[in-house]
Protein backbone atom coordinates (compact mmCIF):
# COMPACT_ATOMS: atom_id res chain seq x y z
CA UNK A 1 0.00 0.00 0.00
CA UNK A 2 2.57 2.52 0.31
CA UNK A 3 5.23 3.65 -1.52
CA UNK A 4 8.16 6.09 0.32
CA UNK A 5 9.17 7.41 -3.01
CA UNK A 6 6.95 9.64 -5.10
CA UNK A 7 6.90 11.08 -8.56
CA UNK A 8 8.28 14.36 -8.13
CA UNK A 9 6.93 15.73 -11.54
CA UNK A 10 3.81 17.63 -11.79
CA UNK A 11 0.93 15.71 -13.06
CA UNK A 12 0.18 17.73 -15.77
CA UNK A 13 -1.61 16.82 -19.05
CA UNK A 14 0.10 18.94 -21.84
CA UNK A 15 -2.94 18.15 -24.04
CA UNK A 16 -5.27 19.89 -22.01
CA UNK A 17 -3.10 22.89 -21.57
CA UNK A 18 -2.61 23.34 -25.12
CA UNK A 19 -6.59 23.35 -25.82
CA UNK A 20 -7.21 25.72 -23.08
CA UNK A 21 -4.56 28.25 -22.96
CA UNK A 22 -3.82 31.13 -25.05
CA UNK A 23 -0.45 31.86 -25.72
CA UNK A 24 1.17 34.31 -23.28
CA UNK A 25 -0.61 32.24 -20.87
CA UNK A 26 0.92 29.40 -22.05
CA UNK A 27 4.56 30.22 -21.67
CA UNK A 28 3.68 31.31 -18.55
CA UNK A 29 2.69 28.04 -17.50
CA UNK A 30 5.50 25.97 -19.10
CA UNK A 31 8.07 28.67 -16.44
CA UNK A 32 5.81 27.13 -13.95
CA UNK A 33 6.21 23.53 -14.86
CA UNK A 34 9.72 23.62 -16.06
CA UNK A 35 10.27 25.32 -12.21
CA UNK A 36 8.31 22.56 -10.91
CA UNK A 37 10.20 19.33 -12.71
CA UNK A 38 13.57 20.64 -10.89
CA UNK A 39 12.45 21.33 -8.12
CA UNK A 40 11.78 18.53 -6.52
CA UNK A 41 14.65 18.14 -4.38
CA UNK A 42 16.34 18.96 -1.10
CA UNK A 43 17.30 22.66 -2.40
CA UNK A 44 13.87 23.47 -3.86
CA UNK A 45 13.07 25.57 -1.19
CA UNK A 46 16.52 27.57 -0.51
CA UNK A 47 15.46 31.45 -1.24
CA UNK A 48 11.90 31.06 -1.62
CA UNK A 49 9.51 32.96 0.10
CA UNK A 50 6.48 31.54 1.84
CA UNK A 51 3.90 32.42 3.70
CA UNK A 52 2.55 29.49 6.13
CA UNK A 53 -0.98 30.41 7.98
CA UNK A 54 -1.42 28.71 11.32
CA UNK A 55 2.72 28.22 11.28
CA UNK A 56 3.01 28.73 14.97
CA UNK A 57 0.03 25.65 15.79
CA UNK A 58 1.11 22.41 16.63
CA UNK A 59 1.54 20.60 13.57
CA UNK A 60 2.60 24.14 12.18
CA UNK A 61 5.35 24.78 14.61
CA UNK A 62 7.69 21.97 14.35
CA UNK A 63 6.96 22.31 10.46
CA UNK A 64 8.06 26.22 10.23
CA UNK A 65 11.48 24.73 12.57
CA UNK A 66 12.19 21.96 9.75
CA UNK A 67 11.28 24.42 6.57
CA UNK A 68 13.81 26.53 8.38
CA UNK A 69 16.59 23.87 7.39
CA UNK A 70 16.28 24.87 3.85
CA UNK A 71 17.15 28.14 3.52
CA UNK A 72 13.86 29.63 3.02
CA UNK A 73 14.30 33.69 2.08
CA UNK A 74 11.57 34.95 3.85
CA UNK A 75 8.84 32.81 6.20
CA UNK A 76 6.06 34.87 7.09
CA UNK A 77 3.82 33.56 9.73
CA UNK A 78 0.40 34.13 9.61
CA UNK A 79 -1.49 33.08 12.75
CA UNK A 80 -4.66 33.76 15.27
CA UNK A 81 -2.30 34.23 18.10
CA UNK A 82 1.09 35.79 18.79
CA UNK A 83 3.41 33.90 20.53
CA UNK A 84 6.49 36.29 20.82
CA UNK A 85 8.55 33.43 22.39
CA UNK A 86 8.30 30.81 20.03
CA UNK A 87 8.66 33.37 16.92
CA UNK A 88 11.61 34.46 18.74
CA UNK A 89 13.07 30.66 18.99
CA UNK A 90 11.86 30.70 14.80
CA UNK A 91 14.09 34.01 14.48
CA UNK A 92 17.28 32.18 16.12
CA UNK A 93 17.33 28.99 14.20
CA UNK A 94 18.48 29.80 10.81
CA UNK A 95 20.07 33.65 10.32
CA UNK A 96 19.70 32.90 6.32
CA UNK A 97 16.01 33.23 6.49
CA UNK A 98 14.13 36.72 7.35
CA UNK A 99 11.35 35.00 10.17
CA UNK A 100 7.85 37.45 9.91
CA UNK A 101 5.01 37.03 12.33
CA UNK A 102 1.84 39.14 11.27
CA UNK A 103 -1.53 38.52 13.03
CA UNK A 104 -4.34 36.30 10.97
CA UNK A 105 -7.76 35.34 11.86
CA UNK A 106 -9.20 33.04 8.35
CA UNK A 107 -12.63 33.80 9.43
CA UNK A 108 -12.46 37.43 8.65
CA UNK A 109 -14.05 38.86 5.26
CA UNK A 110 -11.88 38.49 2.32
CA UNK A 111 -11.28 41.68 1.83
CA UNK A 112 -9.19 41.73 5.18
CA UNK A 113 -7.67 38.66 3.64
CA UNK A 114 -6.57 40.78 0.48
CA UNK A 115 -4.81 43.76 2.31
CA UNK A 116 -2.82 41.48 4.54
CA UNK A 117 -1.50 40.02 1.14
CA UNK A 118 -0.50 42.99 -0.66
CA UNK A 119 1.07 44.01 2.61
CA UNK A 120 3.15 41.24 2.33
CA UNK A 121 3.82 41.50 -1.62
CA UNK A 122 4.12 44.95 -1.46
CA UNK A 123 7.02 44.03 1.40
CA UNK A 124 8.26 40.96 -0.66
CA UNK A 125 7.58 42.00 -4.46
CA UNK A 126 6.87 38.10 -4.73
CA UNK A 127 5.76 34.99 -2.37
CA UNK A 128 6.31 31.47 -3.67
CA UNK A 129 4.20 29.23 -1.34
CA UNK A 130 1.04 29.46 0.46
CA UNK A 131 0.68 26.54 3.26
CA UNK A 132 -3.03 27.01 4.45
CA UNK A 133 -2.74 24.98 7.88
CA UNK A 134 -5.60 27.07 10.09
CA UNK A 135 -7.45 24.32 11.53
CA UNK A 136 -10.02 23.27 14.66
CA UNK A 137 -11.08 19.69 16.35
CA UNK A 138 -14.12 20.56 18.25
CA UNK A 139 -17.40 18.74 16.52
CA UNK A 140 -19.79 21.05 19.31
CA UNK A 141 -18.89 24.12 17.42
CA UNK A 142 -20.35 23.52 14.32
CA UNK A 143 -20.03 27.12 12.45
CA UNK A 144 -16.69 27.52 13.80
CA UNK A 145 -15.09 24.31 12.65
CA UNK A 146 -16.53 25.10 8.74
CA UNK A 147 -15.67 28.49 8.93
CA UNK A 148 -11.61 28.06 10.10
CA UNK A 149 -11.44 24.53 8.21
CA UNK A 150 -13.17 25.20 5.15
CA UNK A 151 -14.56 28.90 4.49
CA UNK A 152 -10.99 29.94 6.17
CA UNK A 153 -8.92 28.24 3.65
CA UNK A 154 -10.75 28.76 0.77
CA UNK A 155 -11.11 32.59 1.29
CA UNK A 156 -7.34 32.29 1.68
CA UNK A 157 -6.73 30.86 -1.55
CA UNK A 158 -8.82 33.69 -3.11
CA UNK A 159 -7.70 36.15 -1.81
CA UNK A 160 -4.07 35.23 -2.53
CA UNK A 161 -5.05 34.57 -6.42
CA UNK A 162 -5.64 38.45 -7.10
CA UNK A 163 -1.45 38.67 -6.72
CA UNK A 164 -0.91 35.33 -8.54
CA UNK A 165 -3.60 34.66 -11.54
CA UNK A 166 -1.64 34.51 -14.40
CA UNK A 167 -4.72 35.82 -15.90
CA UNK A 168 -4.02 39.20 -14.42
CA UNK A 169 -0.70 39.22 -15.64
CA UNK A 170 0.67 37.18 -11.87
CA UNK A 171 3.84 34.78 -12.26
CA UNK A 172 1.57 32.12 -10.55
CA UNK A 173 2.23 30.18 -7.24
CA UNK A 174 1.85 26.98 -5.13
CA UNK A 175 -0.96 26.55 -2.85
CA UNK A 176 -0.41 23.46 0.24
CA UNK A 177 -3.21 22.78 1.63
CA UNK A 178 -3.36 21.01 5.06
CA UNK A 179 -6.09 18.68 4.92
CA UNK A 180 -6.51 15.22 6.89
CA UNK A 181 -6.60 11.72 6.50
CA UNK A 182 -10.34 11.96 7.68
CA UNK A 183 -11.24 13.81 4.25
CA UNK A 184 -10.70 10.60 3.03
CA UNK A 185 -12.29 8.09 5.40
CA UNK A 186 -14.04 10.12 8.78
CA UNK A 187 -13.57 9.70 11.74
CA UNK A 188 -17.09 9.07 12.20
CA UNK A 189 -17.23 10.26 15.88
CA UNK A 190 -16.35 14.05 14.28
CA UNK A 191 -18.16 14.23 11.45
CA UNK A 192 -18.12 17.95 11.10
CA UNK A 193 -14.37 17.81 11.13
CA UNK A 194 -14.26 15.23 8.90
CA UNK A 195 -16.52 16.88 6.15
CA UNK A 196 -14.55 19.72 6.54
CA UNK A 197 -11.10 18.24 5.61
CA UNK A 198 -13.10 16.24 2.82
CA UNK A 199 -14.36 19.87 1.25
CA UNK A 200 -10.53 20.60 1.38
CA UNK A 201 -9.34 17.24 -0.67
CA UNK A 202 -12.17 17.98 -2.95
CA UNK A 203 -11.59 21.55 -3.21
CA UNK A 204 -7.76 21.60 -3.39
CA UNK A 205 -7.83 18.77 -6.68
CA UNK A 206 -10.04 21.05 -8.30
CA UNK A 207 -7.25 24.25 -7.77
CA UNK A 208 -4.95 21.68 -8.94
CA UNK A 209 -6.48 20.75 -12.50
CA UNK A 210 -7.54 24.69 -13.28
CA UNK A 211 -3.99 25.82 -12.68
CA UNK A 212 -2.99 25.17 -16.62
CA UNK A 213 -5.50 28.75 -16.39
CA UNK A 214 -4.35 30.29 -13.29
CA UNK A 215 -0.45 29.46 -12.67
CA UNK A 216 -1.08 28.01 -9.45
CA UNK A 217 -0.26 24.39 -8.90
CA UNK A 218 -2.00 23.01 -5.74
CA UNK A 219 -1.73 19.34 -3.25
CA UNK A 220 -2.69 18.63 -0.06
CA UNK A 221 -0.85 17.37 2.86
CA UNK A 222 -2.63 14.67 4.87
CA UNK A 223 -1.25 13.87 8.28
CA UNK A 224 -2.93 10.72 10.16
CA UNK A 225 -3.37 10.92 13.90
CA UNK A 226 -0.63 13.50 15.29
CA UNK A 227 0.15 13.24 18.67
CA UNK A 228 -0.84 17.31 19.04
CA UNK A 229 -3.08 19.55 21.93
CA UNK A 230 -5.45 19.35 19.14
CA UNK A 231 -5.97 15.62 19.73
CA UNK A 232 -5.07 15.29 23.14
CA UNK A 233 -8.81 16.26 24.01
CA UNK A 234 -11.74 17.02 21.75
CA UNK A 235 -15.38 17.06 21.41
CA UNK A 236 -17.20 14.45 19.76
CA UNK A 237 -20.79 15.57 17.70
CA UNK A 238 -23.43 15.24 20.21
CA UNK A 239 -21.13 13.66 23.00
CA UNK A 240 -21.33 10.15 20.35
CA UNK A 241 -18.18 8.92 21.80
CA UNK A 242 -17.22 11.25 24.95
CA UNK A 243 -13.43 9.19 25.27
CA UNK A 244 -12.94 9.46 20.79
CA UNK A 245 -9.33 11.22 22.13
CA UNK A 246 -7.86 8.54 24.41
CA UNK A 247 -9.53 5.96 21.92
CA UNK A 248 -7.51 7.42 19.31
CA UNK A 249 -4.39 7.81 20.61
CA UNK A 250 -4.43 3.87 21.90
CA UNK A 251 -3.11 3.43 18.49
CA UNK A 252 -0.19 4.01 16.61
CA UNK A 253 -0.22 7.96 16.50
CA UNK A 254 2.95 9.85 14.74
CA UNK A 255 4.55 13.16 16.53
CA UNK A 256 4.53 16.50 15.46
CA UNK A 257 8.16 16.14 14.48
CA UNK A 258 8.03 12.76 12.53
CA UNK A 259 4.89 14.67 10.56
CA UNK A 260 7.17 17.25 10.05
CA UNK A 261 9.61 15.85 8.19
CA UNK A 262 7.28 14.31 5.85
CA UNK A 263 5.51 17.75 5.50
CA UNK A 264 8.65 19.04 3.96
CA UNK A 265 9.41 16.36 1.95
CA UNK A 266 5.68 16.42 0.44
CA UNK A 267 6.64 20.52 -0.51
CA UNK A 268 10.05 19.68 -2.38
CA UNK A 269 8.09 16.92 -4.29
CA UNK A 270 5.79 20.13 -5.41
CA UNK A 271 3.42 17.64 -7.27
CA UNK A 272 0.64 19.59 -8.69
CA UNK A 273 -2.39 17.54 -7.53
CA UNK A 274 -0.58 15.61 -4.86
CA UNK A 275 -3.05 13.69 -2.27
CA UNK A 276 -0.23 13.50 0.26
CA UNK A 277 -0.87 10.96 2.65
CA UNK A 278 1.79 11.39 5.94
CA UNK A 279 1.63 8.52 8.58
CA UNK A 280 4.17 7.41 10.94
CA UNK A 281 6.98 8.10 9.00
CA UNK A 282 5.10 6.88 5.48
CA UNK A 283 4.53 9.61 2.59
CA UNK A 284 2.22 8.34 0.01
CA UNK A 285 0.71 10.04 -2.99
CA UNK A 286 -2.83 8.96 -2.77
CA UNK A 287 -4.84 7.68 -5.65
CA UNK A 288 -8.45 8.73 -5.92
CA UNK A 289 -11.37 6.46 -7.45
CA UNK A 290 -13.12 7.96 -10.49
CA UNK A 291 -16.66 7.32 -9.88
CA UNK A 292 -17.89 10.29 -12.61
CA UNK A 293 -16.44 12.32 -14.99
CA UNK A 294 -18.02 15.77 -15.88
CA UNK A 295 -16.18 15.47 -19.38
CA UNK A 296 -15.51 19.31 -19.14
CA UNK B 1 -19.66 -0.23 -13.49
CA UNK B 2 -23.77 0.27 -12.79
CA UNK B 3 -26.31 -1.89 -11.05
CA UNK B 4 -29.70 -1.20 -11.25
CA UNK B 5 -30.89 -3.09 -8.37
CA UNK B 6 -29.47 -2.78 -4.98
CA UNK B 7 -29.29 -4.33 -1.68
CA UNK B 8 -32.03 -3.56 0.40
CA UNK B 9 -30.30 -4.29 3.80
CA UNK B 10 -29.08 -1.70 5.79
CA UNK B 11 -25.35 -2.33 5.94
CA UNK B 12 -25.19 -2.90 9.74
CA UNK B 13 -21.97 -4.46 11.92
CA UNK B 14 -23.96 -5.97 14.49
CA UNK B 15 -20.37 -7.16 16.22
CA UNK B 16 -20.04 -3.62 16.44
CA UNK B 17 -23.67 -2.65 18.09
CA UNK B 18 -23.48 -5.09 20.51
CA UNK B 19 -20.26 -4.07 21.63
CA UNK B 20 -21.00 -0.27 21.76
CA UNK B 21 -24.68 -0.32 22.73
CA UNK B 22 -26.31 -0.42 26.12
CA UNK B 23 -29.05 -3.11 25.98
CA UNK B 24 -32.29 -0.32 26.22
CA UNK B 25 -30.65 1.09 22.94
CA UNK B 26 -29.96 -2.14 21.10
CA UNK B 27 -33.23 -3.04 21.48
CA UNK B 28 -34.61 0.28 20.04
CA UNK B 29 -31.70 -0.07 17.49
CA UNK B 30 -32.57 -3.64 16.22
CA UNK B 31 -36.35 -2.42 16.12
CA UNK B 32 -35.17 0.42 13.69
CA UNK B 33 -32.99 -2.27 11.54
CA UNK B 34 -36.13 -4.46 11.38
CA UNK B 35 -38.15 -1.71 9.79
CA UNK B 36 -35.31 -0.95 7.49
CA UNK B 37 -35.20 -4.65 6.72
CA UNK B 38 -38.87 -4.68 5.82
CA UNK B 39 -39.27 -1.59 4.44
CA UNK B 40 -37.06 -1.63 0.53
CA UNK B 41 -40.55 -1.60 -1.06
CA UNK B 42 -42.75 0.28 -2.85
CA UNK B 43 -45.09 0.47 0.05
CA UNK B 44 -42.10 1.48 2.39
CA UNK B 45 -43.21 5.44 2.25
CA UNK B 46 -47.44 4.68 2.83
CA UNK B 47 -48.40 6.81 5.74
CA UNK B 48 -44.95 7.92 6.88
CA UNK B 49 -44.56 11.55 7.77
CA UNK B 50 -41.82 13.07 5.95
CA UNK B 51 -39.90 16.60 6.53
CA UNK B 52 -38.28 17.64 3.08
CA UNK B 53 -36.24 20.70 3.15
CA UNK B 54 -35.99 22.50 -0.02
CA UNK B 55 -38.82 20.57 -1.24
CA UNK B 56 -40.10 23.01 -3.75
CA UNK B 57 -36.48 23.47 -5.39
CA UNK B 58 -36.07 21.89 -8.87
CA UNK B 59 -35.28 18.73 -8.13
CA UNK B 60 -37.04 19.01 -4.68
CA UNK B 61 -40.82 19.69 -6.54
CA UNK B 62 -40.66 16.60 -8.97
CA UNK B 63 -39.47 14.52 -5.77
CA UNK B 64 -42.35 15.61 -3.43
CA UNK B 65 -44.49 15.02 -6.67
CA UNK B 66 -42.90 11.51 -6.98
CA UNK B 67 -43.35 11.12 -3.16
CA UNK B 68 -47.04 12.29 -3.26
CA UNK B 69 -47.30 8.87 -5.34
CA UNK B 70 -46.76 6.72 -2.67
CA UNK B 71 -49.78 7.57 -0.37
CA UNK B 72 -47.02 9.58 2.86
CA UNK B 73 -49.45 10.55 5.43
CA UNK B 74 -47.81 14.12 5.70
CA UNK B 75 -45.08 15.85 3.41
CA UNK B 76 -44.06 19.14 5.51
CA UNK B 77 -42.05 20.95 2.63
CA UNK B 78 -39.57 23.75 4.08
CA UNK B 79 -38.31 26.46 1.86
CA UNK B 80 -36.49 29.85 1.56
CA UNK B 81 -39.14 30.77 -0.70
CA UNK B 82 -43.31 30.25 -0.08
CA UNK B 83 -44.54 29.04 -3.89
CA UNK B 84 -48.38 29.10 -3.32
CA UNK B 85 -49.00 28.21 -6.48
CA UNK B 86 -46.93 25.45 -5.82
CA UNK B 87 -48.17 23.95 -2.57
CA UNK B 88 -51.38 24.03 -4.23
CA UNK B 89 -50.41 21.30 -6.93
CA UNK B 90 -48.90 19.32 -4.55
CA UNK B 91 -51.75 19.37 -2.18
CA UNK B 92 -54.56 18.64 -4.80
CA UNK B 93 -52.28 15.58 -6.08
CA UNK B 94 -53.05 13.05 -3.70
CA UNK B 95 -56.20 13.72 -1.14
CA UNK B 96 -54.98 11.13 1.34
CA UNK B 97 -51.26 13.15 1.95
CA UNK B 98 -51.43 16.13 3.92
CA UNK B 99 -49.19 18.73 2.58
CA UNK B 100 -48.16 21.61 4.72
CA UNK B 101 -45.46 24.55 3.50
CA UNK B 102 -43.47 26.15 6.56
CA UNK B 103 -40.76 29.09 5.79
CA UNK B 104 -37.24 27.46 6.55
CA UNK B 105 -33.56 29.22 5.61
CA UNK B 106 -31.06 26.96 5.98
CA UNK B 107 -28.50 29.28 7.60
CA UNK B 108 -30.28 30.77 10.60
CA UNK B 109 -29.11 29.59 14.40
CA UNK B 110 -29.52 25.90 15.25
CA UNK B 111 -31.91 27.28 18.08
CA UNK B 112 -34.02 28.54 15.06
CA UNK B 113 -34.19 25.03 13.37
CA UNK B 114 -34.92 23.15 16.93
CA UNK B 115 -37.91 25.84 17.18
CA UNK B 116 -39.42 25.13 13.86
CA UNK B 117 -38.45 21.70 14.08
CA UNK B 118 -40.44 21.27 17.56
CA UNK B 119 -43.61 22.68 16.06
CA UNK B 120 -43.63 20.09 13.25
CA UNK B 121 -43.02 17.28 16.44
CA UNK B 122 -45.67 19.10 18.17
CA UNK B 123 -48.50 18.67 15.29
CA UNK B 124 -47.37 15.59 13.86
CA UNK B 125 -46.23 13.39 17.53
CA UNK B 126 -43.79 11.72 15.11
CA UNK B 127 -41.58 12.21 12.00
CA UNK B 128 -40.05 9.09 9.90
CA UNK B 129 -37.79 10.66 6.97
CA UNK B 130 -35.89 14.34 7.13
CA UNK B 131 -34.42 15.04 3.60
CA UNK B 132 -32.06 18.17 3.66
CA UNK B 133 -31.88 19.59 0.17
CA UNK B 134 -31.04 23.13 0.27
CA UNK B 135 -28.46 23.37 -2.09
CA UNK B 136 -27.25 27.04 -4.15
CA UNK B 137 -24.71 26.53 -6.61
CA UNK B 138 -22.70 29.91 -7.32
CA UNK B 139 -18.84 30.03 -6.96
CA UNK B 140 -19.05 33.88 -6.46
CA UNK B 141 -20.82 33.37 -3.10
CA UNK B 142 -18.05 31.59 -1.25
CA UNK B 143 -19.68 32.18 2.25
CA UNK B 144 -23.51 31.40 1.10
CA UNK B 145 -22.78 28.26 -0.71
CA UNK B 146 -20.98 26.84 2.32
CA UNK B 147 -23.24 27.93 4.76
CA UNK B 148 -26.51 26.40 2.38
CA UNK B 149 -24.70 23.23 1.33
CA UNK B 150 -22.69 22.11 4.57
CA UNK B 151 -23.05 24.15 7.82
CA UNK B 152 -27.02 24.48 7.39
CA UNK B 153 -27.27 20.61 6.22
CA UNK B 154 -25.27 19.59 9.39
CA UNK B 155 -27.32 22.36 11.61
CA UNK B 156 -30.76 21.32 10.52
CA UNK B 157 -29.61 17.41 11.14
CA UNK B 158 -27.96 17.98 14.53
CA UNK B 159 -31.39 20.30 15.49
CA UNK B 160 -33.57 16.77 14.60
CA UNK B 161 -31.57 14.88 17.16
CA UNK B 162 -33.21 16.25 19.75
CA UNK B 163 -36.22 14.49 18.71
CA UNK B 164 -34.71 11.54 17.60
CA UNK B 165 -31.75 10.32 19.63
CA UNK B 166 -32.46 7.48 21.29
CA UNK B 167 -29.99 8.46 23.93
CA UNK B 168 -32.57 10.87 24.90
CA UNK B 169 -35.29 8.48 24.49
CA UNK B 170 -36.16 9.15 20.57
CA UNK B 171 -37.52 6.61 18.35
CA UNK B 172 -34.70 6.67 15.55
CA UNK B 173 -35.10 8.33 12.38
CA UNK B 174 -33.59 8.33 8.72
CA UNK B 175 -31.90 10.76 7.33
CA UNK B 176 -31.67 11.60 3.29
CA UNK B 177 -29.09 14.19 2.63
CA UNK B 178 -28.96 15.47 -1.23
CA UNK B 179 -25.19 15.56 -2.03
CA UNK B 180 -24.05 15.34 -5.52
CA UNK B 181 -21.53 13.24 -7.88
CA UNK B 182 -19.02 16.32 -7.41
CA UNK B 183 -18.71 15.49 -3.57
CA UNK B 184 -16.76 11.89 -5.00
CA UNK B 185 -15.06 13.72 -8.31
CA UNK B 186 -15.29 17.60 -8.57
CA UNK B 187 -16.56 20.18 -10.86
CA UNK B 188 -13.36 21.66 -11.09
CA UNK B 189 -14.83 24.91 -12.00
CA UNK B 190 -16.47 25.28 -8.99
CA UNK B 191 -14.13 24.13 -6.37
CA UNK B 192 -16.09 25.72 -3.89
CA UNK B 193 -19.27 24.00 -4.51
CA UNK B 194 -17.79 20.49 -5.48
CA UNK B 195 -16.14 20.68 -2.23
CA UNK B 196 -18.65 21.41 0.34
CA UNK B 197 -21.09 18.64 -1.73
CA UNK B 198 -17.96 16.22 -0.46
CA UNK B 199 -18.27 17.44 2.83
CA UNK B 200 -21.86 16.44 2.80
CA UNK B 201 -20.99 13.30 1.47
CA UNK B 202 -18.10 12.29 4.21
CA UNK B 203 -20.50 13.57 6.90
CA UNK B 204 -23.38 11.85 6.09
CA UNK B 205 -21.17 8.36 5.84
CA UNK B 206 -20.12 8.85 9.24
CA UNK B 207 -23.59 9.84 10.28
CA UNK B 208 -24.49 6.28 9.08
CA UNK B 209 -22.16 4.64 11.13
CA UNK B 210 -23.08 6.20 14.04
CA UNK B 211 -26.58 5.06 14.04
CA UNK B 212 -25.75 2.06 16.64
CA UNK B 213 -25.85 4.73 18.99
CA UNK B 214 -27.80 7.41 17.80
CA UNK B 215 -30.60 5.10 16.11
CA UNK B 216 -30.70 7.41 13.39
CA UNK B 217 -29.57 5.89 9.63
CA UNK B 218 -28.76 8.10 7.03
CA UNK B 219 -27.57 8.12 3.72
CA UNK B 220 -27.06 10.35 0.49
CA UNK B 221 -28.73 10.49 -2.68
CA UNK B 222 -26.17 12.30 -5.18
CA UNK B 223 -27.43 13.04 -8.36
CA UNK B 224 -25.45 13.49 -11.87
CA UNK B 225 -25.79 16.59 -14.02
CA UNK B 226 -29.68 17.48 -13.63
CA UNK B 227 -31.34 20.21 -15.99
CA UNK B 228 -32.12 22.61 -13.86
CA UNK B 229 -32.43 25.97 -13.13
CA UNK B 230 -29.31 25.83 -11.06
CA UNK B 231 -27.61 24.04 -13.90
CA UNK B 232 -28.73 26.46 -16.66
CA UNK B 233 -26.60 29.52 -15.52
CA UNK B 234 -23.97 29.90 -12.73
CA UNK B 235 -20.51 31.17 -11.46
CA UNK B 236 -17.25 29.25 -11.85
CA UNK B 237 -14.88 29.83 -9.10
CA UNK B 238 -12.99 33.47 -10.42
CA UNK B 239 -14.69 33.29 -13.37
CA UNK B 240 -12.18 30.23 -14.56
CA UNK B 241 -14.46 29.07 -17.02
CA UNK B 242 -17.58 31.12 -17.91
CA UNK B 243 -19.07 29.19 -20.47
CA UNK B 244 -19.06 26.34 -17.60
CA UNK B 245 -22.63 25.67 -17.76
CA UNK B 246 -22.94 25.51 -21.65
CA UNK B 247 -20.44 23.10 -21.63
CA UNK B 248 -21.87 20.96 -19.01
CA UNK B 249 -25.16 20.76 -21.17
CA UNK B 250 -23.67 19.32 -24.42
CA UNK B 251 -22.96 16.15 -22.60
CA UNK B 252 -25.66 13.71 -21.70
CA UNK B 253 -27.91 15.13 -18.24
CA UNK B 254 -30.88 13.80 -16.87
CA UNK B 255 -34.14 15.62 -16.27
CA UNK B 256 -35.79 16.71 -12.92
CA UNK B 257 -38.50 14.05 -13.63
CA UNK B 258 -35.84 11.46 -14.17
CA UNK B 259 -33.70 12.42 -10.73
CA UNK B 260 -36.62 12.40 -8.93
CA UNK B 261 -37.85 8.74 -9.68
CA UNK B 262 -34.61 7.72 -8.76
CA UNK B 263 -34.68 9.87 -5.88
CA UNK B 264 -37.97 8.23 -4.56
CA UNK B 265 -36.26 4.68 -5.71
CA UNK B 266 -33.33 5.62 -3.26
CA UNK B 267 -35.75 6.32 -0.49
CA UNK B 268 -37.53 3.34 -0.78
CA UNK B 269 -34.32 0.67 -0.73
CA UNK B 270 -33.64 2.69 2.68
CA UNK B 271 -30.05 1.68 2.85
CA UNK B 272 -28.22 3.02 5.87
CA UNK B 273 -24.56 4.23 4.71
CA UNK B 274 -26.00 4.22 0.88
CA UNK B 275 -23.84 6.68 -1.32
CA UNK B 276 -26.48 6.72 -4.18
CA UNK B 277 -25.74 7.78 -7.78
CA UNK B 278 -28.32 9.08 -9.19
CA UNK B 279 -28.16 9.52 -13.34
CA UNK B 280 -30.35 9.35 -16.68
CA UNK B 281 -32.23 6.46 -14.97
CA UNK B 282 -29.12 4.68 -13.12
CA UNK B 283 -29.18 4.30 -9.52
CA UNK B 284 -26.03 2.94 -8.33
CA UNK B 285 -24.97 2.30 -4.32
CA UNK B 286 -21.09 3.49 -4.86
CA UNK B 287 -18.34 1.78 -2.74
CA UNK B 288 -15.87 4.25 -1.19
CA UNK B 289 -12.25 3.56 -1.27
CA UNK B 290 -10.87 2.95 2.38
CA UNK B 291 -7.76 4.88 2.18
CA UNK B 292 -7.26 4.39 5.92
CA UNK B 293 -9.24 2.95 9.35
CA UNK B 294 -8.86 5.26 12.84
CA UNK B 295 -9.77 2.08 14.33
CA UNK B 296 -11.94 3.29 17.01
Amino acid sequence: MFTKLCRPVPSINFRTVKCFCKPRQLNKYYNIIARANCSASSSFLCDKNVIFVAGLGDIGLDTSKELLKRDLKNLVILDRIDKPELVCELKELNPKTKVTFMPYDVTVPIAESKKLLKKIFDKLKCVDILINGAGILDDHKIEATIAVNYTGLVNTTTAIMDFWDIRKGGPGGIICNIGSVTGFNPITQVPVYSGSKAAVVNFTSSLAKLAHITGVTAYTVNPGITRTSLVAKFNSWLDVEPDVAELLLEHPTQSTKECATSFVKAIEKNKNGGLWFLDQGILEDIKWDKHWDPCI
